[in-house]
């Protein structure tokens, strides 16, 4: 057995790792940390994870493998001398994520904490780059958003099937937003309600617009997303949408199975990404490790519409970052990830 | 004190008209009729109208106003006797909603059941057609996505802003559904998860077409629409594209304002439409007449971004129906829709 | 038109009360005071209050009459001037609501800020002490809880139908607990959940003992109340239970309609008492000063059990704030709350 | 691997059956049915089970244990031929539950369908009935009331801690009520709402009764029991009352730690139950098999108070039915039930 760490450990990222891992068959979690609560048994700041039995401690203890749960800023610095040490680090900030230290400076509005380390990071999305996650030593779990949207747009634009005009609109549960305490997530004022956020331009579409760069020639996407918040703890539902380019399928109804086929191809072979025949639901993804896919074609505007649904803090947090660990350390890709959804 | 009456109070756009004539100072709820339950005490089936002290009839009693709650192609066979014999109608069925009855054809899949009324009816946006409608007998109610996505566009497509190709991402609240049972709508089916339907095209669709394309010039807009069903009871927030038309804002921040006041000046004197300056959520709408309006531009994509949002039920039905019954009989048009918001 | 002002309006009580206040016939809100946010209009901080045109001042400016939405504490001390220069005062803290001063320290933990006013001040409960509140200058809103609970028993022991010996099992939604933020009404934390919580001892415990002592002979009741949170927004329902005293309903099926009787009776001439004939849901009050009663008899252990339901933030406190606030002033006990409930 | 059938899987009962199934080491699900969906993929009707791969069928295949999860009535009909013919059965409905023929038929109101099942059938609470449960042919899964009432109330009755007159007030997520459609639970109606019912005595009392009576000498125990509908999916609360027999804790404070000490002895080797230091929350148990308890002592009222959490879904129904399916088959008795909270 592998011991595997988590620094950070008492947001809901971190408490999503832990309740993973518990059921790895080849790893084991034995050292948790936390930016407040260094002295409490983990049972005190989440209880359903008492049978773990842990101590939140200051320090990691001696492990095989950490992930970082620390915002942005912070998880780089912490994480830097383990990498240099040596050990495998899996990454949920900003910090890993954007190739270009420019770009991540313009958007976050800081230094990048260790540039140095930026070259040799893979954004960990096992879809789309399983072969580097595998070899990498560092892994940037990427953002809950892009791991819904990225996978909705990357067969259409690898395909050539629509132009470079994307619109992403993702509907997202309150727990994306974390644990910190914020009069938007305050029940009262959450609950019952929609919200559209970010509308000055929200951190993820770094990321998507520089994952969904590389999967088409130039021009680069002209990407417009908009995030919304949904009266429901867990998951995402994201809605895309794009103009078919002219002449790739055919017309009518038949467009519709074309553009199926295009997306199930291109998935056949993934474990975790299913093309479903029927709009799904979010809740069906509640808890487990799956992306739902549903394209479809607005055949009277001529427009490809794809709708992905997981739970954020599963495929679009821990569960992903359970996936690159199993692909870096050489397990099976799905150990530890078996659950299907929890539903209703 | 005028009388009115309604047609199927039983569902919950019935109830509502039925809780907002309560407060009314002009107008007295004095017969109601249900398709099931009459006979029955209207606080049997809704216990909250209990101080209404109404019974449900099989048919209407003299009044002096009818508003009729019936589903489309049942609810113009039920009035057309009504508007005959000369009584002011307001219908929330589809029925009077679209001038080409072809287009209601083949939309609904049906015959209409009364075409030669359909000349005189006015499409009760008042926003748009207040003049139409305080001279009409025969009122169509929009439908609640129209309601919420048409006042989001109008001003720019009015002044060519936008370029004539329009997605409408909107999320609805399952109250708008209604009140028959539906495995979509069972609660521990519905709840905690979001949802995208109505992807082969909505009915709303065709309402919407109709009336932005009356907003522009040829061509008329190519409009995607996709509503959602999000888990909450009321509200419907949508959320609106079009590409900037070149040349009409200013390069940089400067757009924003610009289209602000666009729609500000657009709005100027309505009562029920507030250009508000900070992103608004479904919830401060809830149980008032208000529709919330939000306008931006996304710099980088060039693209207009609006946020709308209304209680489905009272802008988006019952509300909006008794501000075209104050049109009609020449009250004041905010007579009986004072309440503001019950928020949290 | 009296001119009322609010200390503290940006919790959700002063916010509550603003709403009540916007449709009141004979008052009008003029001036408005916060903690927090003084300077700003109030429509930054409550958008659904921008028709009132305020703005958060430091300081009320001269008005007829004042509410409190301070907490226990701060509002003795923050209203005891304005008593003293003679303006009727309602207060919605715990500070005026128990007679005995000892009382209030024990359960409070502090001493009390102005004991010398404790004897003039009424428990804001109209259907208990409507002749004391209409002629006192400070009146106590009682707590959320004992609004929902005094009623559902009051009847019962002044009848003698019961030992004394009562469980009072609250549900109250989340709103209740006010706006402060707080881990356990943070969304993701709250959501989907129920929990008991004062298992200790919940403050509103002392007002339910005194209120109910005051209505029936010695032993004083001995009384269990255990509060718990309910994951929704607005809405108490408490279930009461208590032994039938022997002897004072007959056996059998009748037991139940003589107890339906004697609520009945009692509650006859209440304008926002309803004794309903099936059990209530706390939905059928949602933003309406109502509170529905359902009192039953469980045949097989000789208990009454009492089921009651209201709107927490109305009937359980701004609403019946109100309803105080009419009888000091000599208007129509009901002015400024008709509205039925927002339902669905 | 043994195999094992579920009779109607299109309830939820029978959906979490296949999910806890899908992890079992030691049993894979071989065959479903369902009254409707015959032929149907099981994916079309749930389809977060489609990685099971497996179709409804009308009747069941060759397996070695058999579920049922169908009503009662129709339950004890559908495996009394597979009772005979020697196979393992574990039921959900009520028709094993009660050792006492008329006790059904005065409860259920019908004549029981295979009386001379009823001597060998176990009530398959574990904790209770270890022994029996192993050595059974025929197990009555608990209903998910008593599966969190019972356990609240056993340590206490056994202890002669209380008087035998119990007040069990219950909270149960919706999906307690099933899949059937049914206007109180149609989402607008139940959402944000709380609701009492079973007012004139739920089914689960005289299985709550028969066991708690089992648990200590005569006289039988006094209960009341409420259960009510809170707006969640899943989750039952129960907060359980009686006085506290005299003389049987200390005075003061340390009545409850020797009330804790009690429970926690009773449990002391109990995997599913947890004795927990600080009240719990339903979502604490969100999908587990764990029933958290936490005892506490009104001090005042000289009263034990016990709140009870669990998932109806899994301890309250599915989960328990596992666990004593590996009693029954020899396993070890958590194979398949490891799975911890999925919270929040």
């Amino acid at each position: 057995m592998k011991r595997a760490g988590i620094i950070n450990v008492t947001g809901y990222v971190g408490a999503e790792l832990a309740r993973l891992l518990w059921r790895h068959p080849e790893v084991r979690l034995t050292s948790v940390t936390g930016r407040s609560g260094a002295g409490k048994p983990l049972a005190e700041v989440f209880p359903h994870l008492a049978p773990l039995g842990l101590t939140i401690g200051e320090e990691l203890n001696s492990v095989d493998v950490v992930f970082s749960a620390l915002p942005h800023g912070a998880s780089a610095q912490a994480v830097a001398p383990l990498i240099e040490a040596g050990l495998p680090v899996i990454d949920h900030s900003a910090d890993f994520r954007l190739r270009d230290v420019d770009d991540y400076e313009s958007w976050y509005g800081r230094k990048h904490p260790a540039p140095h380390l930026l070259p040799d990071a893979v954004y960990g999305m096992p879809e789309l780059h399983r072969d580097e996650v595998a070899k990498a030593q560092v892994v940037a779990v990427p953002g809950c958003y892009p791991s819904s949207a990225i996978p909705a747009l990357a067969p259409a634009l690898r395909a050539g099937l629509i132009e470079h005009d994307v619109i992403i609109d993702s509907k997202s549960g309150v727990s994306g937003a974390g644990r910190t305490l914020d009069l938007k997530r305050h029940y009262s004022e959450a609950n019952e309600s929609v919200l559209a956020y970010g509308l000055e331009g929200h951190f993820h579409l770094a990321e998507i617009t520089q994952e969904l760069s590389r999967l088409c020639e130039a021009p680069a996407p002209r990407i417009t997303f908009i995030p919304h918040l949904v009266p429901m703890t867990r998951g995402i539902l994201s809605t895309c949408y794009a103009p078919l380019a002219p002449g790739r399928v055919s017309p009518g109804n038949r467009a519709r199975s074309e553009v199926r086929e295009i997306y199930s191809e291109f998935y056949r072979n993934e474990p975790f990404i299913r093309v479903v025949d029927s709009p799904p639901q979010t809740k069906q993804a509640w808890g487990s490790n799956y992306c739902l896919l549903y394209p479809t074609v607005d055949l009277r505007a001529g427009r490809l519409v794809v709708v992905s649904c997981l739970d954020n803090l599963v495929k679009g947090a821990a569960g992903q970052a359970i996936q690159d660990m199993n692909l870096m350390l050489g397990f099976p890709e799905t150990a530890g990830l078996e659950d299907l959804a929890v539903y209703p």
